[in-house]
């Protein structure tokens, strides 16, 4: 089997995430296998490095696929330039490469980065409209710096998974949640081994809830020893999110 | 009269440019002044720092428009709020303020900063597909540097003006051209007492074509004594322009 890696790029907005869904597929996942399929005229699955929600967006997502030596008539310029043919202007595969046929864009990952922008102006930017969420109110930075610190290192983040029925392990380590403030624009950098469902958006609406006063950045660690969903802050939209990189 | 300057943020993707036409009016100054004439009950007619074509982008557009004192019952504020309510997200008014009876936002304006982004990644970027152009062939930015210097100064710009009819004069005078890299992304900043229609977009377009070898550097000199709209470049696509700021 020939194994292909997908540097994919892509605008959230119109989408209803990542995951393929059954039919009239407005999904990443399911554009990108519908042009691959018609490519190779055979059914083509591709999996990615993890799932997007609705409206998220992606500097840099991973996938692969796998084509059978038989079928692997082309050249890798050849599958790019087809991909970038037919997909809408909203996805772009920024480049591909032949990898060993063990490498799984999900199970190979070492860690990932995320990115959330809030747009903190006066007035909405319209640039950034499609790419920043807004507060409700204005948000103390150093107060979320504070909470911030609790969620680094290994912790069992269940309070910040939507998954009710998660039944693998919610542990997860966060190496790393930086903060950036250019013009109006506030961005929260988040590394880390692996994310669960939502888990950047509850972590992001927790600490939004925590720098307007609503909560103490000392109840963060309280709402990580709950373990329960109901402790943490609200789910923060989506097209402030981005998945920025992966790293295997 | 109250005289009130507006700071106007706009995306132009939607829009068929600044300037008001005649019915069903997708323009940014034909949809400012409805819900303005919808607030004073009466039709208010708004001065922009100048047009921008369909599709062009302003990250700070200035206008003003007079209300008489009998009229005038309504707090800064209230006004700026009740247009951010009724304008679409694509326009949004950053600030108001009252402003001496004879500032007008054409003819007080003393200066004005566009910026033009060129996309030259491989693969376009789609965060930028609304916001940057692509060129055909990779450019060589030392190139549209040289040719940039023989613009620097007081010039008769007559070579890059679309409009045929141009009754007045097309003597302008170009303060700095400057060029940015940021990632995939180039930006050609032009700063000056004024730019006439399209100029920016032919200087673009033949800046591009001195950069990817098809004309010399220095041949923006004979380009600019020509005096013809037919010696110079192509013009550069709307979506990569942005007017920046208007100095007063």
């Amino acid at each position: 089997m020939a194994n292909y890696k997908l540097s994919i790029q892509y605008e959230g907005t119109r989408y209803n995430g990542w995951q393929r869904q059954d039919s009239t597929d407005m999904t990443i996942q399911g554009k990108i296998e519908q042009v691959l399929s018609r490519l190779y005229e055979e059914k083509v699955e591709i999996d990615g490095s993890g799932r997007t929600d609705g409206g998220v967006h992606a500097l840099e997502q991973i996938a692969n696929f796998k084509v059978p030596k038989a079928k692997n008539r082309f050249l890798e310029e050849e599958i790019l330039s087809y991909l970038n043919e037919y997909l809408p202007l909203d996805i772009r595969v920024h480049s591909m490469e032949q990898v060993d046929e063990r490498f799984h864009a999900r199970l190979s990952a070492k860690s990932k980065i995320y990115e959330y922008h809030i747009d903190r102006g006066k007035v909405e930017n319209v640039f950034h409209r499609r790419f920043a969420a807004r507060t409700g109110e204005p948000v103390d930075v150093e107060r979320m710096k504070a909470a911030a610190a609790y969620c680094l290192g290994t912790h069992d983040f269940k309070s910040f998974c939507s998954n009710k029925k998660m039944k693998k392990s919610t542990v997860r380590t966060i190496h790393a949640i930086s903060f950036r403030e250019e013009n109006d624009i506030l961005t929260i950098r988040f590394r880390g081994d692996g994310f669960l469902y939502n888990m950047v958006r509850i972590l992001v609406g927790t600490l939004v809830e925590i720098g307007d006063g609503r909560r103490e950045p000392e109840e963060m660690k309280q709402i990580l020893e709950a373990k329960d969903r109901g402790a943490a802050g609200y789910t923060a939209p989506p097209q402030g999110l981005f998945l920025v990189k992966v790293f295997y």
